[in-house]
């Protein structure tokens, strides 16, 4: 069976590591894997680079960058040159773009605002080496529940807000069902992000939600 | 010590029962008490307005009305009957006002579009009734991780819209911290609500969030 679907390997990390994880979806028919730096990082970036390339799988997206503001003003730096590192590893395992989130505050921060602003200036800084190498990032909204500890930027209105304000060359969208699911204004902000959508992940959300992460 | 605050009685309800929690307030020097539907029917409604009285605490709010679409299409008519009732219990006690939610879906469903429609539908057609009561709806948009099982009106700005649409007479706003922090609207909103807002909450947003509902 051949799906047009993609692997998120966070979802088969407790079981596979790397190599294991991209034999099984090719064997389950999936076309791609969305793969965590971490995985990458443990089986080496050329070693899986090859595995994906002989397992004939697409790297459809390469989780997770941004956070430009989760260690506060004095490591935004550090996360800006962690995010081109991150570039130049997508473009070695032949990644199709990089999921990108907000970040959350940093520790004992309660500047949301802030937390904001620190993404888009870290956002604009990491741009043009993107597009140098041709890696798209693609602005994952994260669920409001996780707006102090992880995804400062939660909604759709607000990423394409930032991607129009930084020119749109070089972003696109990710948008994971279970982020977004509640938003009024979904449809709406779906319809004016159009093609700039160029991945989707697909979630159900469970009542009562038990786990804020793993439900 | 005199406090110009309000004690929301669901956060003494496990300790105390409302002839109690509304002295405790009158003790520590809250101006007024918010009690929930639960604790007033208990002691009696009669009972309750004598208590509220006897220790000259305002009603500043009584919890809550509103989740029209919480049972479905087919209990819309006992949900807007059971508002009504609601009106009448909060003029018997003197309230303020009577804090409005949206209310979650409808067991099984998945049509929050429906939900809210709904939610729109029963506040019209309670209304009439609240504003010859003298009784104002505080409409309070409940943060998104509430959407399926309690609020399906996440945001600030969409509850404004609907005030807006039927009109505003009668409706005001209700904001809690907890639910609306997160929002990168919320200063906006709160600017377009101005003199609308008729009862606010403070809450802390702990991280990591253990309990969705009593963290």
């Amino acid at each position: 069976m051949s799906l047009n679907l993609s692997l998120n390997l966070a979802t088969v990390r407790t079981q596979w590591k790397l190599p294991q994880a991209a034999e099984a979806a090719a064997r389950h028919g999936f076309a791609g894997v969305a793969p965590w730096r971490e995985m990458v990082e443990e089986t080496g970036i050329a070693e899986s680079a090859r595995i994906f390339k002989a397992n004939g799988m697409r790297v459809t997206g390469y989780c997770r960058g941004g956070l430009f503001g989760a260690g506060g003003r004095k490591d935004l730096k550090a996360a800006i040159d962690d995010n081109k590192r991150m570039i130049d590893e997508a473009a070695a395992i032949a990644a199709e773009g990089i999921v990108v989130i907000g970040g959350g505050l940093a520790p004992e921060s309660r500047d949301l605002a802030g937390a904001r602003a620190m993404f888009v200036e870290g956002l604009a800084a990491v741009l043009p080496y993107a597009r140098a190498c041709r890696i798209p990032l693609a602005l994952e909204p994260m669920h409001p529940m996780y707006a102090a500890d992880r995804g400062c930027i939660p909604t759709l209105r607000e990423m394409l807000d930032i991607a129009d304000v930084l020119g749109n060359d070089g972003l696109g969208i990710a948008i994971d069902t279970y982020h977004v699911w509640w938003d009024p204004e979904l449809s709406t902000q779906i319809a004016r992000a159009g093609q700039r959508i160029i991945a989707h992940h697909i979630c159900d959300w469970l009542v009562p939600t038990r786990h804020m992460l793993t439900d």
